[in-house]
């Protein structure tokens, strides 16, 4: 199923080489002021070709809203945004018709639909992510309307990684270097890191750090639509992801229940309920606390390098595969603006979802 | 929303201290053969009182099958299973009516409903997980017919962990000692562990690893429900968890590319695709390769503990409560049958949904 | 699928002849008062044996609160609804067991599924429909709140209609009679021919009219989840119906365009926006407009009847099958109830989702 | 919500005026043969302009398949389907910006919404239908692989009705005349009324007829979510439609149980189960029984009439409006289409939700 979402849901299409990629995003409520600039700034964090980086490859990633906005307000209506492939026709993908990319999904939607369309990956290009963050981008603005605060950003690189927590980092910083990390002298050593391995001809990985501010009390659901458990299957179904952690997340399993718990005080100052610590990750019983929710995202290093690979083709012959043309060689600088986008997807849907709790 | 799954669907329902919890499943196929016998077995292994390593409280958690069994099988029908709760009323809960626990969901739950079941945590109490245990165990069997076979175990416990990965265990051991680690001579130091932190009053966290083999190619979806999206989300809405990683996982971000691909290969004996490694754990694209699935689940230190603690109650006002009765001093044995049945879960719809796949 | 509705949503389970049968509302707002009076009230307008018109099998059908209900109101969990089976090992249905009664859904259950759970129809049986009637009770609850008043009558039994329209009946007489037909003399005209066609172990159709009153503007969604076609699809899930119609419904073909337009006009006592006739039958573009809704249900003479059949068994064979035991000659009366729970279902659900139109 | 279906699942989105209008469709299995001229050849039928029964407006409606299909056949991702508006500016709509026009959804959307895009309809528009219709085209093919055959045709235009059923009908003249009538004189009949209705600047509606055959047994599922049931929330979905009734449908009601059941035999030829009358429209218990499924959809004259009529403007003030531009006196012919494809869509995603029924 491409849908993501209950309430406010969003549908994705298109491949890498086809015509084009799109997204139509259903239940966004009417009358959200969405500018045409604001889905272009997302989309222009994530294009290709943004910084020595990442691939030479340039695509402008022109969005194009084909309904649902009427004189710069959502209707209520389905809001589709397409951005058209600029060169569909100019590479030559003949050496991998036929064979499997070594941890590709080459070989599983193969087997899977019994045919592919190899072209670039096909859907499974990480191209596809454009469209989700066109389609975070008016998340985006129903968060603003709410004040909520979602930022990501690199906070490791292979194993160069941000010394201190998201608390001591000023996250207005994290456009201010290419490789989105908000640590200056941390952000050089990781484009170090990512030259060297593009001289190398090799890919590396890395984590980045999501935080929400300003999230109100109550968005998540008890048992399986836990706000954590939403933001997790958001985070796993970006390409290269393998795994997710929230709060003190897996280096809390060191700590002892007396040591890990986060005691409630009321503020004098303001009256509001606070907890002394943060361990929750902003999140009880999978509802938010009204903390600050902050996660960790890993991601492998991706999966194309120049350079020669044994694999098999699709008569499991053994072959020689090199990987062509211009990539990534981390992908961590452009996926930030994806987690964004997928963080802000979740938190719009449960906003609609916290409407219906009570009577 | 209660309900798990797409195709194989199920709905819980029930509290810790109402009349009973119990479970609807919907879509499972007709044909498949149940016996009470195999839904007990897996509650048996979840359900309270079993060693002296969990609570001492004594549930027997006897399941009645209300209906969509007929003549020992599957008629296609919503199959609904129930468990009576014992000691409904015996507890004194006055302590927690009106004060909020740290780090639990008696906050969280009071301000997104306005009220809450106090008695015993009510919805958010783990006593759900009893019903998806029992729901897991009929997906077991249609699981069976496949010859998938799930297991997960205890592979870390506070700062105890099993030093070798899956491959290098016999999981036949799992239920050979209370911890549920198959890993004898750690299981004894992680029982050492979790008798030293009852006795402290206090509660320790840990790790669950999960192994799927025998899974057929061509499992989960690309883009947003990959097979590794929807076992994190699965994970994630367990209570107590604060991470989900599979394959390489976190430490895969220290790996270059090269290093990191899995190479394909053709087995001479069998004439199957296999990957020379499995960093993959089992999953590209989303869709399993046929390879083995394995992941890690990070459990906190549960919130209840016999000691006292700082909070506020529902007027913000600070009070200091403390945990009382019995409670476990570790979750982790008992969050293997239920990893196991969210795993179980997740497959069987995905073997559900991959029906369609093609013409 | 056994689940009805989005927000508001109900799963029912149970075949006629096993423990019992039931229903999980899932997504029903926290704060609501629920008595089990409300359901057991609405239960008894359902069950058999409540007059001589009707099937002289008397079961109590008490309802079971198993959860989501706490000191008399809704938590905002899920609530489950039990009515066990009395008399489920009283009788013989080995006539059945292998020949398929005409008109019903022996044969294709077997089909479908490869199998049947014979017992009195098992999960095809009109019994199934209590729990929709329970669920039904509670969704009324949630319209109370709102002030909007559903009511459904018999308008037709086989040829012998109520001459008037809604507007021009009493619906405060509905429950006067065993009919459930709010204008009297054609209720004892019905009750007449209801009488007749027992009496010749025949069975007779016919037509239930609906009525929704006080419903604000606003709910129904464009496109697919019209107003009329949820509630149509509703009305069809109901044992037995043959059609739906609303507004001016098939009569309406008939019209001319200026003749079928409702022209609007501002009410100058109230200020409200009011059409001066209602063909719309207060639905126009798929979203209530403020006018009353009604509708027309059409239910063919069901199936049961004591009378010899020629049919086949599931050998292929011809045989000849009679009914057995008590059953009703006309399910009118006892179809009110079910159609008014359906209607407060639907209406409950778009209550929920009109929270999410605007920003 | 904008989306249609469980596996075979569609979302449509787009305005009367804004760029164009278009359709996901998600779920379709690979390796389903689609070319665009079977999507074009469904669109050339519904489009304005084909007949002087129609509306004269001429638009190409050119379908673009931006994804899915690569070399000629389903990929197993999502098919885009994309239709551009052609003379999106070319008229004036003040006179309806402020004005509500009768018995059409500009009240309605005007008060869900606070807002609406009013040119030409905006979302409510049947210019939406387009979208159903390429995407049927689609689900056809699917169906085409079955042997199952859909057709639909013009049964009635006001008092005209065809005054035989179906079966003595050759269906496969329904495309032979202007009407889409397979009974050439009564085609002629409607027709004239047709004319007649145009020449007063008024409108006439009808009944559409749809026949399914070579229907395997087994499709539909029991309680919500009948074939029946499906059918009828596709049909009632349809612009301008006020009733859905199958098999015996209202006129069933007249019948006593005698007369109205079924009786099952064997065809001695064939071997196949069958049955000797067909009140029951090929579905019993909601699920195909391998017999013809047929239906009647009732349509309403649409409200668009070229005559002034009084309303009110959205400050509840009385103003008087007449219909402008070039619009359809009958609807029928080209309603004909889109219930081929609303039923090709249930269709599609019931043979899809049955491969789920078995073990």
């Amino acid at each position: 199923m491409n849908t993501f979402g209950r309430l406010f849901r969003i549908t994705t299409f298109g491949e890498s080489h086809g015509p084009g990629i799109g997204v139509v995003i259903d239940g966004c409520p009417a009358g959200l002021p969405v500018a045409d600039e604001q889905i272009q700034a997302a989309l222009d964090r994530r294009r290709p070709g943004q910084s020595e980086l990442t691939t030479p490859r340039a695509e402008a990633d022109r969005v194009e809203v084909q309904s649902g906005i009427f004189r710069g307000e959502t209707t209520g209506t389905p809001i589709s945004l397409y951005i058209r492939n600029q060169d569909q026709h100019s590479h030559d993908y003949s050496h991998i018709e036929h064979a499997y990319r070594p941890s590709h999904a080459d070989y599983t939607y193969d087997q899977k639909y019994g045919r592919r369309d190899f072209r670039g990956g096909g859907r499974s290009s990480a191209r596809e992510t454009a469209a989700r963050v066109a389609a975070g981008a008016v998340a985006q603005q129903l968060l603003n309307q709410h004040n909520i605060k979602v930022d990501s950003y690199v906070s490791q690189v292979g194993a160069v990684a941000v010394p201190v927590g998201y608390e001591q980092l000023d996250l207005g910083l994290i456009d201010t270097n290419m490789v989105r990390c908000p640590h200056p002298e941390t952000a050089e050593r990781m484009a170090d890191l990512i030259r060297q391995t593009r001289d190398r001809h090799d890919t590396v990985g890395g984590l980045v750090t999501g935080v929400v501010r300003g999230l109100p009390v109550g968005l998540g659901e008890p048992v399986f639509d836990k706000l954590h458990a939403e933001l997790g299957r958001a985070m796993l179904g970006i390409n290269a992801v393998k795994g997710f952690e929230y709060g003190s997340g897996f280096a809390g399993t060191l700590l002892f229940g007396s040591e890990h718990n986060d005691p409630f005080y009321t503020d004098e100052a303001t009256g509001q309920v606070r907890t002394r610590t943060n361990h929750s990750g902003g999140i009880q019983g999978g509802i938010s606390n009204g903390q600050d929710v902050y996660f960790r995202v890993a991601f492998k290093p991706v999966a194309t390098i120049l350079q020669p690979q044994s694999t098999i083709n699709d008569q499991g012959e053994a072959v020689t595969l090199a990987g062509r043309g211009r990539h990534d060689p981390c992908v961590l600088p452009r996926a930030v603006p994806i987690v964004d986008a997928m963080t802000s997807l979740v938190l719009a849907d449960m906003l609609l979802r916290a409407r219906a709790n009570k009577v």
